[in-house]
């Protein structure tokens, strides 16, 4: 670590919803735990929003960076245009191990990119990928990879288990996660090529391998990891995140149509209130970008100051749980020669295949 | 049509549930319909479900096959072996123009590829596509394509582009129907390959393409149509089938916590039984087979008997709006040469991309 306290930089420019959100959630974070904050942007305005607040003294700090990466901005060339953007900036603190971990809300895109490329990929690994943790009705589960890599090899699918099995069980606690490959069919036989490969590298691997599982595993709890390619994962996450709000909003439609069923609602409130908290992203907070040399965490876009603060404390158990050392040596270890079997890095998918 | 009431068989044997379930949804079918109704199968069997009802006279016969696909058998081997088998004859009895329609329950890939090679594909288009209807918070939507094809070309999507645009308009009745494709960000820039250039092939073509669609506008309703590839739609269609058992689980679990929430669940219950008709994948009866030579309606696996009586209904619809003819028509006028660009038949995807 880079001190005694663990230090967390905070991207103080991310997120749709602008610098006052991130602050807000840092202050948060610093004012509810232990760590030592150093927010990333322009200075002129983290001050300004940080004059509202109070936190305890020596908590937070602000290194400046004069640009931003804008949400909707092409990933690689706004890096190579904008070299003093709190994203750029706030990687290269944690490259130069001034701080212990990084989280951002910015552009995703961006952020793998200049984790990538300024931190690079620790031993072994081939590929970054993004892991987010999600209610299931038994329990949290983990989804990865998310976004970072829409090109998959069946080599980068085994690593991304290895990698959520290591942040299962260090930072979730789980002993002997169930590691489920995301398909359409339980049938080894199922799926696209690299899919078919990935399989048969899971199954020889040592991780506790339950097999292919479908959309329809996805909340069941069955995998406490589901693996699947970056394109896909990006949808289906996507698509959790909007179920909630639409079942609320049937739920709405529904108890307005009569006086009775409004009653029932209102007598209902609370165990909806509980099921939105067990069902809420915001309190899951950020997702970790695994892979990369140094505890990088992405935040939603669409954070609120909560979801900011719970990616602190996320960043903060990566850092204490020495998720990246076990990541390399759980590589290590799988790397045996006579485990491995050539990965297919031809993404030609079957000419016909149904299910 | 084959004489002059509109004649639908139907897979007596298919289905997780056996054929007492396909032979009761063909009764229910007969019974509230003018089709006349073909059930295919062992005639042994399907006689002594029939005897166990009471049906309009001359609605209902059968058509006798010796051998049974099973639910988890590999489809091309199995219809190979099984030349006999329910979906081998009905799929015969469409292509001799016996019948006007098949139903099938049965083992998806055996049906899709049965449909490929015994009737062929429609002029002009390139592959077969499963289409099936779900409920938004504003109306039904169309999901294409959701598991006859994981190898797919841009021409693919363009082409089931068509085929829904067809389908929204003349079955479901929609005006001008929203295409959209399914990706992991709004930007032309985002995807695959294959992705990137359907999205010039359709905004380039004569459909309403409202552009890409990400996973949280699957329940807006914001797309008519959403397009994308058999691997992504079959993951996100089983996905969507288990949403409800979710919520409703939670739901109930909450709801036993305590006495008050007990009342109010008691008092909203006519609410959640109109949720989950909104919600229910039976009601929408099964998804069209689109781009092969003939009217095939596939149901699900799990199918009840309402639910392969909606599958008879959807049949018949699609008979009578001769929606096939309607799909070869538009597949050559955009077929123009001025409008068309090469297809992208690589399907590697860039080196590294996130969203």
């Amino acid at each position: 670590m880079a001190g005694n306290a663990v230090k967390i930089a905070v991207d103080g420019m991310g997120g749709d919803r602008g610098p006052r959100v991130a602050i807000d959630g840092a202050v948060m974070a610093a004012n509810q735990s232990d760590y030592e904050l150093v927010l990333v942007g322009r200075e002129d305005i983290i001050k300004r929003e940080l004059s509202r607040h109070r936190v305890i003294a020596g908590r937070i700090s602000v290194v400046h960076a004069s640009e931003i990466v804008g949400m909707e901005e092409a990933p690689v060339q706004a890096l190579k245009k904008k070299k003093d953007s709190s994203i750029a900036v706030g990687m290269s603190l944690l490259h130069e191990r001034k701080v212990d971990a990084f989280v951002s809300a910015g552009n995703t895109g961006a952020v793998v990119a200049s984790a990538t490329i300024q931190l690079g990929l620790l031993e072994g690994i081939k590929r970054a990928g993004i892991a987010i943790t999600y209610p299931t009705i038994h329990g949290i589960s983990l989804l990865m990879d998310v976004g970072a890599n829409i090109n998959v090899a069946s080599e980068h699918l085994l690593q991304y288990a290895i990698m959520a099995d290591a942040y299962a069980q260090c930072v979730l606690g789980k002993k002997r996660p169930a590691i489920g490959l995301l398909n359409i069919g339980e049938e080894e036989s199922k799926g696209t090529d690299v899919m078919k490969e990935a399989y048969k590298l899971l199954r020889d691997s040592s991780l506790n391998f339950i097999g292919n599982v479908e959309g329809r595993d996805f909340f069941t709890g069955k995998a406490d990891c589901i693996i699947c390619d970056g394109f896909v994962g990006n949808i289906v996450l996507k698509m959790c995140e909007s179920i909630l709000e639409t079942v609320v909003y049937l739920f709405q439609r529904e108890m307005t149509a009569n006086p009775i069923s409004k009653i029932g609602a209102l007598l209902c409130k609370p165990a909806m209130i509980n099921i939105r908290r067990t069902t809420n992203y915001e309190e899951a907070g950020g997702a970790p970008l695994l892979g990369v040399d140094g505890h990088v965490i992405i935040s939603h876009g669409a954070s609120s100051a909560k979801a900011i603060s719970s990616g602190v404390k996320a960043a903060g158990q990566a850092v204490e749980s020495n998720i990246n050392e076990h990541i390399v040596s759980a590589v290590a270890s799988q790397a045996k020669p006579q485990e491995y079997k050539p990965f297919i890095s031809n993404h030609t998918r079957p000419a016909k295949e149904a299910s």
